[in-house]
């Protein structure tokens, strides 16, 4: 599969043109590209790499044609497609939260569990967008000092809902600088200069969904269930790029130093930590780009074992996209090293 | 002293105009009122209770005619003025860091420890805004469980820095909504739709003078050094109300249910806590009120004696003068009691 026939499924969402961009950026090697979306989408045209692609509706047939489908249209559409392309020999790597939890899915970050790729039966799922960099700052940590417990707030942005709430915050933003009324439609409550403590839907023991992924698929990514993290998921008027303040504690302690050391030579990784020149990872700065930013590592004065970090990363891109194409990225290439 | 002679230094200011209103809505008894700003704003005519009050520039006499003056224009013009007014036997209600930590000065939110008030030497400090809805949350729960360590996450509004940084959130709101080059000045970078991990000036620890008052500031409020506090203090692009993620450790454990009974009983707190009707509490919503709104109120699945909230109140109210106000009302009950 040097060459794969690829389709992306959600090609004309948030995720979904974000994939496009980076597939373009990274020369991504194919065959062909199909783009699917929902019918209101159908017929439209996209270009890519300066061809226009006609937009249709996913099929069985198209899949039958497909060697990789990234499925990034929400977990209800992930549920029909991602098996059906599993059935048919292409190989489902499916954004959603349909699959991340099943014990025959692979759930991948590339740089830290690449090698738990080979175990998946079709479908390959990618992690939540806040789960995703929240690992990435804490594997190269973890490998050499086990991890007890993390206490992680987010700081999360819109466009992790998608298209329609990016839109409303720009529309709601304009019109509460102008004095004009608002009406909430992508959350219960007035997104623009707010902070809202719900991200996703709560669950019985008043943690929300949103949270209790960032404790599950964290044990799964990092195959350590014995991780305690406590979350609290905020919204923020902010459009691309989640940022995470994390208060994590060592079975032995570790310096700063160190930890900006590990860091530094993690790959995907960049450490932005000069507070006194006022740098350190930013949402306006992250937005575009692919890496993990990881600044204000001090240590955690409240635990004799702990360190504090600020963590930033482009939700659409390592958070979803960049995430999935690298992991069909080794898929290709151990095939064509194989 | 059950009408005294009151003044106003900033009364210009974010924190002054407020005290200003607060001082009409609670119907505060005073003989006389004088408003003090800086050279600019001298002459100008601020009109209370339907009067026209000319603004001055603070003066030995003045002070000397004054029973009690609240001081918001800054922590310079706080140590000149507070002790000036001290040394004149004009109580200094005083708003700023200058004196906090101050052995001689009481650090009072009158819901907590009100008697500090009675060992003052002139000067009165009020507390850090952060600090003042943080330890209101965790007082009435520490009174009957002792409170090991506290690990929060802010996400604080503009208004905390002053009428220019609200002013700068507009402009540059509309500036990036309108496809504009913005230029920071009340921050280092842009605030608005984004989230800033630097409240204040950073120490040599990798910590802010704002996480480290949170910490020093409610261990002399609570009266307990014992109490570890690790805070990431973080400005995002709201006006007004800061809020935050608390994740609090006990000395035994503490159930959500009776955390919820003692905060609803506590005088100045309010428990908005019903999650699956989207009830939680709002900065939008908080600000204008008094009160100290507590949410999300959850049993820290990370932590055997934890419980994890969320904590909102208007940062230019309970954060600032209203507990200014409160402190001179206990001065003035006691003097009209003795």
């Amino acid at each position: 599969m040097s060459s794969p026939n690829v389709a992306v499924i959600g090609a004309t969402g948030a995720v979904g043109q974000v994939a496009l961009q980076i597939l373009e950026e990274r020369a991504f090697p194919m065959n062909s590209l199909r783009l699917c979306a929902s019918p209101s989408s159908v017929g439209k045209k996209i270009t890519f790499r300066g061809v226009e692609i006609e937009v249709e509706t996913p099929t069985e047939s198209l899949f039958k044609d497909t060697d990789i489908a990234f499925i990034a249209a929400g977990s209800s559409l992930s549920k029909i497609y991602a098996p059906l392309a599993a059935s048919l020999d292409c190989i489902a790597i499916d954004k959603s939260s349909a699959f991340r939890m099943d014990p025959k899915v692979p759930l991948v970050v590339p740089e830290i569990n690449a090698n738990d790729i080979w175990a998946h039966e079709g479908i390959i799922s990618v992690p939540n967008c806040s789960t995703t960099q929240m690992v990435m700052a804490l594997s190269p940590l973890h490998d050499v000092n086990p991890i007890r417990r993390v206490v992680v707030d987010t700081y999360q942005s819109v466009s992790g809902t998608g298209k329609a709430a990016m839109e409303e915050l720009q529309v709601q933003s304009s019109q509460i600088l102008e004095g004009l009324p608002i009406k909430p439609e992508a959350y219960p409550h007035q997104i623009a200069f707010n902070a809202l403590p719900q991200v996703e839907t709560f669950l019985d023991d008043g943690y929300t969904t949103e949270e209790r992924k960032m404790r599950d698929e964290t044990r799964k990514i990092l195959h350590s269930d014995s991780i305690n993290i406590s979350a609290t998921c905020v919204r923020i008027p902010v459009p691309i790029s989640h940022s995470e303040a994390l208060h994590i504690e060592f079975e032995k302690p570790m310096s700063p130093s160190e930890a900006r050391s590990l860091l530094s030579s993690f790959s995907g990784a960049t450490v932005l930590d000069d507070p006194f020149d006022s740098k350190y990872p930013l949402a306006s700065s992250a937005t575009g780009r692919d890496d993990v930013f990881v600044g204000r590592i001090r240590a955690d004065d409240s635990h004799p074992n702990g360190l504090v970090m600020w963590v930033v990363s482009d939700n659409l891109r390592k958070g979803a996209a960049t995430n999935g194409i690298q992991i069909a990225e080794e898929i290709i290439n151990k095939d064509h090293s194989a």
